[in-house]
């Protein structure tokens, strides 16, 4: 469910596309001259740490390869244990002094912390499980790892998790190796928790936080970030200062439940003299969303809805005037946003606006041609968006209030996931710091006030954690819970961070979070 | 798509049940008496005519076994031209001395007359088609035509095709055998049409009969009949004066045609700036139906609805008032009939309410758990049916300008099937025969003024043929379309015909149409 890494994917290259076109010419020297830097704001010289990053690639590589070899998938509960197990060691190996398993109601989780003896402390996110997949679909086999030559990027690492999540974490983890190895402490104390069901949207991800011990260890950090491959294919990055939250839920309309039509399916001429389950789902879904289906309608979901700021329409202004809207039209294989709005306005909805949407629906016979049913059963499956100051809590109780107001509430509501809306200052050290580090390796960066897709972000930004959250890393990837998924080893663009560039970079981010 | 067979099985038995009750004590003996008498008002002495049954018994048997092995299945495209060369075989065999491939745009036809020298000349209606089967779903190989034994029925042939239509067909043609065995000649000249298509729908069958010869041929036919295995399993027969007419219709709404939203499927983040076609898809639908889903709310839908007729409700209520409602709506799954109507209002909408069903309905992602998609496409596959004067041609204009006067003129409208509803006067010498015969046989016979089911039996009631057309036929089977379809060949219930007396039965009933 974690969405930044799908957005990337589909809209943040093209964006920075534009917005870095002002800096192509200098943007190679920039890089080239901060790779030759043996001096740096953050770390001091780092030719000691640069030098065990070399020395230690192939190991890194293979302890990614590893990895990705061991797939933990929530959804069908595969290797499971076993993937906390490896995390664990892993985050040992990295220098944690203690990392442990943490039971929930699901899979479990992983509580680490690596204590350094250093005046600040920095929380983190990590998440073991991958996103289901299908080895016919693919090119190269998805738990193998291969590094294969991809034309656009350099050498790639192609397997399942290799950008989602794996490749990053395992970049961050080389960063702790080279510095061990470099015989130098982490700047930074490191409280880290992992689960293994983000891909199936963190359900039980907050009895880990919520364990006292982790409290305690969490209420010593100034922030929590998680490792994440932000460069775009050009080189750019973009920082969010939030995201929407949101609320997966099936939809279910049964004959059984309602006490009308026919228990079973039923021939379908049946219809005039019993009632339809599906009508009744189509009659309720209906009421869900304005006539254009573009506007939620459910009572009350405005409630708590908060307008923009100056300061959001400012970034938002700013990053529509510098983007070619055409070529994003082009990309994303539109002609019209919503209502014909203009550029500016249509991203201000999609950062401002909450969504419900049907992500899927099936009744009946769906195969090919006809088959005359009357059907007893109808499933819709909704994506709803909040914005702040709305809750995946209070949005599911809404929901179900409208219906049982229009008389449906004979129709399941299973909600099979939620997170609240993040939001996080653009004050605070950790998008300082992190704008800081991405300006000294000469990325172009841009401000987004909020990404229109959802990560379990809350968990730290939310009460009783209450701190600023948000991703650090540089290097490339894309494909997440796509087939041939990958991640860029050795880039062959000079704006363009491979696996080693990405590790230096967790090094100055976490001598950056140390002074922030 | 006929569906009298599937009315047959879901219903038809147990409303005979009762309707039956009072004959109980006596039906046993006077089927008896009639299995004993070799003198028949049809036909005269049979007595060589079923000696030649009884001889051709193991044939005849063969026969179908052989027509079962032989699948002829239009959705598929599997055996088509060889299942219209076995037809013209077997009908050849049987005594029709032409017998000939009618090539339509769709698969072939065939027309085949048998002249017998006779007064008087009936028209036929034959299948060579069947419906897909999956053999694992099968307890025996759906094309071997095994003969079980079933408790209730005796020994039953399981087959794809045993009761729709291969077993009756083939059983008819025993009858034709069996005259030629016993030196009779058929008291009736033949004129039969047979398609390839019926369970697609019939989509090319009127290019059949409207060839020229071909309806010089049915222009000396009084009326047009195909077989039918109409007992119930207790043996009553219900005959039926009409059928609703269908339309299935598939509904696409794509992003693609509509130019809104994302051409594919995108991530569902974007809803707040892009179009869905999925909620289009509900809004449109949502014009179709009243707020209970019940009753057609497309412009003009009921323009050419007659009303029932006096002698049509008296028939209904006369069905109500023999039957044990709670039974019907126990055998159904049924707690309430729409709008809580009584017993008897119910089968007046049954018989009198056009409808516009949902038979099915998909868009995005349909697998377990959610995918945050936003869709480009949704399908709604719809079934219309219709009651006289409404026709198949006239519903899909009228449901296209619904559409189109909403704004939603992109949303595809593709008619995949339609027939008109079908009418047969009581007094036609179809009817009348029809139910004499059944009455000689000692079986309960009731009227029913019009099944909710739908065939293509339009081709033949509509101009230019304007003939009465319905069923005729005794024995029992079920399951059509569905694994372990049957056909009872040795019957061990006094009340069901096995093969060899519905057989004679189709004699007699030859014999009854020659004196109409």
């Amino acid at each position: 469910m974690h969405e930044r890494k799908i957005q990337a994917v589909n809209r943040r290259g093209l964006l920075l596309m534009a917005a870095a076109a002002g800096a192509t010419l200098t943007l190679p020297r920039l890089v080239l001259a901060a790779a030759g830097n043996t001096q740096s704001p953050y770390g001091g010289d780092l030719t000691a740490v640069r030098a065990a990053i070399e020395r230690q690639r192939a190991e890194a590589i293979r302890r990614l390869q590893n990895w990705i070899a061991l797939p933990s998938i929530a959804a069908e509960n595969r290797n499971m244990p076993e993937g906390a197990q490896l995390m664990i060691e892993l985050l040992r190996e990295a220098g944690f002094q203690s990392a442990k398993v943490m039971p929930t109601d699901g899979q479990p989780g992983v509580f680490a912390t690596l204590d350094a003896g250093a005046r600040r402390t920095v929380g983190m996110y990590f998440m073991y499980d991958v996103k289901q997949f299908d080895p016919k679909e693919w090119s190269s086999p998805p738990l193998e790892g291969a590094i294969v030559e991809r034309a656009a990027y350099g050498k790639v690492m192609i397997g399942r998790g290799a950008i989602n999540q794996k490749g990053p974490q395992a970049t961050f983890l080389a960063a702790l190796h080279a510095l061990k190895a470099a015989s130098r402490k982490s700047p930074v104390n490191i409280v880290l928790i992992a689960e293994g069901e983000e891909e199936i949207a963190s359900p039980h991800f907050s009895q880990v936080v919520r364990q006292p011990e982790v409290l305690a260890a969490l209420s010593k950090c100034h922030e929590v970030f998680m490792p994440f491959a932000s460069q775009s294919p050009q080189g750019g990055v973009e920082v969010a200062l939030g995201a929407k939250g949101a609320v997966e839920v099936e939809l279910v309309c049964s004959t059984e439940k309602w006490g009308r039509g026919a228990r079973d399916d039923i021939h379908s001429s049946y219809k005039a003299e019993l009632d339809s389950a599906v009508w009744r789902m189509v009659k309720a879904l209906s009421t869900l969303v304005s006539d254009d289906g573009n506007d939620p309608a459910i009572d009350g979901w405005f409630e708590h809805v908060k307008p923009l700021t100056e300061r959001q329409k400012q970034l938002i202004a700013e990053h529509a005037a510098a983007t070619q809207e055409a070529d994003v039209k082009k990309l994303m294989g539109v002609q019209h946003w919503v209502r014909d709005l203009s550029y500016r306005d249509a991203l201000e909805r999609l950062a401002s606006q909450p969504t419900v949407n049907i992500e899927g629906m099936y009744a009946g016979y769906t195969g090919p041609g006809g088959k005359t049913v009357l059907p007893s059963r109808a499933t819709a499956k909704l994506d709803l968006r909040l914005v702040p100051d709305q809750t995946a809590a209070d949005a599911g109780a809404k929901l179900r209030a409208h219906l049982a107001k229009r008389g449906y509430a004979d129709i399941e509501v299973k909600i099979t996931g939620g997170y609240n809306p993040t939001q996080t200052e653009e004050s605070s050290a950790l998008i300082q710091s992190s704008i800081a580090v991405y300006k000294s390796e000469g990325m172009p960066v841009s401000l987004s006030p909020r990404l229109a897709g959802s990560w379990p972000g809350y968990i730290f930004t939310d009460a009783p954690v209450s701190l600023p959250a948000g991703h650090f890393g540089t290097g490339h990837g894309s494909r997440a819970h796509a087939p041939d998924e990958y991640y860029v080893i050795e880039s062959s663009n000079p704006a363009v961070h491979g696996m080693a560039a990405a590790t230096l970079s967790y090094v100055k981010h976490l001598y950056a979070l140390a002074a922030g």
